[in-house]
């Protein structure tokens, strides 16, 4: 019996994924974390509006969902300024950033990132068989120039920018995003990924054009709003690519229940207002745990902070076991230097306590001569 | 400035979608239906030990679920006799169609399938540049020995087949299947869509090795579970063919609540049975209400009655017309002769009232001479 046919780009794709849950570690480990700061989530959870709005939905599970996000459609194209045709919803930024990939992207067709930057943009393109150029990050800052300049180089169908960046924090005024706008090459299309902007400081998003082709912004409900399980993002763009979606998409992918609630905390100003303030209390308080053990932090624009362990990567990566050891779930850069730094995501009082009392027996551990 | 540069094969596509949602309907026309009995939902709907599993879980939104499935597909391997390596999640019967195209089909890569089955399997085969073969229903179900012929015909990567079908209802006993699997050429996999095999008499479900390299079978909890809004579906088949959809899928594209609430679901069997027993009443009564028109049914083993309208598909679209007009929502084949039919969902007893006192109406309608 012969079985299925793989083409060689699927035969040759690695079994490796993007990333390993907190649960995985769980299992594997034998235990349960006390303190889950390694995802990015949003621990203080959705506007309560957002939870009515889930339970109320719950009843009505067995239909199936509006596959043309018709109301979330209306009220964020109000709120964005744009027209319902500019946006489109699907399985978090990871689902709409393969859709991007997938619509653009052939075998031996060239993409850019940044060497460290968000592994599930690069997973995509790999699967699609993208040839896939990586720039270095700048100042532990993704490097426009850079990247565009590589584009330019390689021909580029997509150039992939995080503002803020994932695994820094770092960001760029609106200004200098749009200066840079105007040596984008032709023909090559920015992924914004702008999952953490509502954590950023005022004139942080540039302001463009929803019908300006050269750009497609992403955004998500799974951080400032809170509802990471949800798993609803969406794009924003000039209509020929946006309407481009709808020919490939997964009409029928999205919740039920998370359409009903992302909609009602799109409407809750006040909850997002408030989880700003509390993320960023929490984001004070790793700094200084991380000052009272004499620890640097990266400015951060987001619901992290990185935290930089004063040395080098296989340091940073033994601190990190430690503290998963100890019950205190943190993620990391991949790449050198930036693997210097733990990533620390705003967590609850509670858990700030444990990060506290661990963290400086976990750099003890890291600092022992290994036996 | 240039925008996107679309390959080919994006730029060829249609823009048109699978499935018209019944929201858009009733934008479109004004209206709110009275009767939801078009999309095959089950409106008895899921466990209430799987309502409550959603409830408790929405509290938990703003965490991601387990992208591994790991509870999931431990209840469920126990289940099925086979183990958590042969199953894998995805979003939606939909979505696992679509990443098993992906995995197998590169353009020009030959498919076959019904002429009138499944369009969003059809759907992503297109959309994947695949060549896409149909083959004509026979005696209103889909033709085994006809399709399997096809396949060898155009050496296939992909057959697919619905056991039971949508949307005629009809089914093959497991013998058939298992039977016809010798004829199955070298090298095609046959995807067997079993999405409504827990309405199907006992002896439908084939007993075929979950690591049988020649089949992969997808089965969903929009169907008999209730919970067609929740977005979980799964495939069933060898290890080598499940594995490799972690090489393409979305791995964070579950709803956590919906990955609780079908658990629950899973494990409540009593209700399963009670639902087979309301949809089976609900059967009977489409049947009672069509015979009282004068109109015969096509024996089903779904949640849903193919009402042969007795004329051609331009009659039976001419009352399908005239129930939505009057708030009944239904749907019906897309191909001929298989279009006389109007295909109706088991609604509640409320709703088949409304049929009840809609149909005879719009049956006159449609008898109408044009004007």
């Amino acid at each position: 019996m012969i079985g299925p046919r793989f083409p060689d780009l699927i035969s040759r794709l690695p079994a490796t994924v993007p990333f390993v849950g907190p649960e995985e570690h769980e299992r594997a480990a034998g235990i349960r974390f006390r303190a889950r700061l390694g995802a990015n989530e949003n621990v203080f959870g959705p506007s309560p509006r957002a939870l009515e709005a889930l339970h109320s939905a719950d009843a009505e599970i067995w239909k199936y969902a509006d596959p043309s996000h018709f109301d979330l459609k209306a009220e964020l194209s109000a709120r964005l300024g744009c027209t319902p045709g500019n946006i489109v919803f699907g399985e978090g930024i990871d689902g709409c950033l393969g859709y991007l990939v997938r619509l653009l992207v052939e075998p031996g067709d060239a993409v850019v990132t940044s060497d460290g930057a968000y592994p599930t943009f690069s997973y995509h393109v790999n699967a699609y068989g993208g040839a896939l150029h990586k720039v270095p990050y700048r100042d532990d800052a993704e490097d426009i120039a850079a990247l565009f300049a590589k584009a330019a180089e390689v021909d580029a169908k997509i150039v992939y920018l995080a503002n803020p960046d994932n695994p820094m924090g770092s960001w760029y005024a609106s200004a200098d995003i749009e200066a840079a706008l105007d040596t984008l090459p032709d023909g090559t299309v920015l992924a914004l990924d702008e999952a953490y902007i509502e954590f950023a400081p005022e004139g942080t998003a540039p302001n463009i054009d929803p019908e300006d082709p050269r750009v497609i912004r992403f955004r998500t409900f799974s951080k400032a709003y809170g509802m990471a399980g949800a798993r609803v993002g969406y794009a924003v763009g000039a209509q020929p690519l946006i309407g481009a979606f709808d020919k490939v998409r997964n009409h029928f992918a999205m919740n039920r229940a998370a359409q009903a609630g992302v909609l009602a905390a799109l409407r809750d100003d006040a909850w997002l207002a408030e989880i700003r303030d509390r993320v960023g209390a929490a984001r004070s308080r790793i700094v200084e745990i991380a000052a009272e053990n004499g620890l640097s932090c990266l400015p951060s624009a987001t619901n992290f902070v990185a935290v930089d362990c004063g040395h080098d990567g296989d340091f940073a990566r033994a601190v990190l076991k430690a503290l998963v050891a100890r019950g205190v779930f943190v993620r990391m850069p991949f790449v050198a230097p930036q693997d210097r730094c733990l990533r620390i995501s705003a967590g609850t009082g509670a858990e700030l306590d444990i990060l506290a009392e661990e963290l400086p027996k976990a750099l003890a551990e890291a600092s022992e001569p290994a036996t």
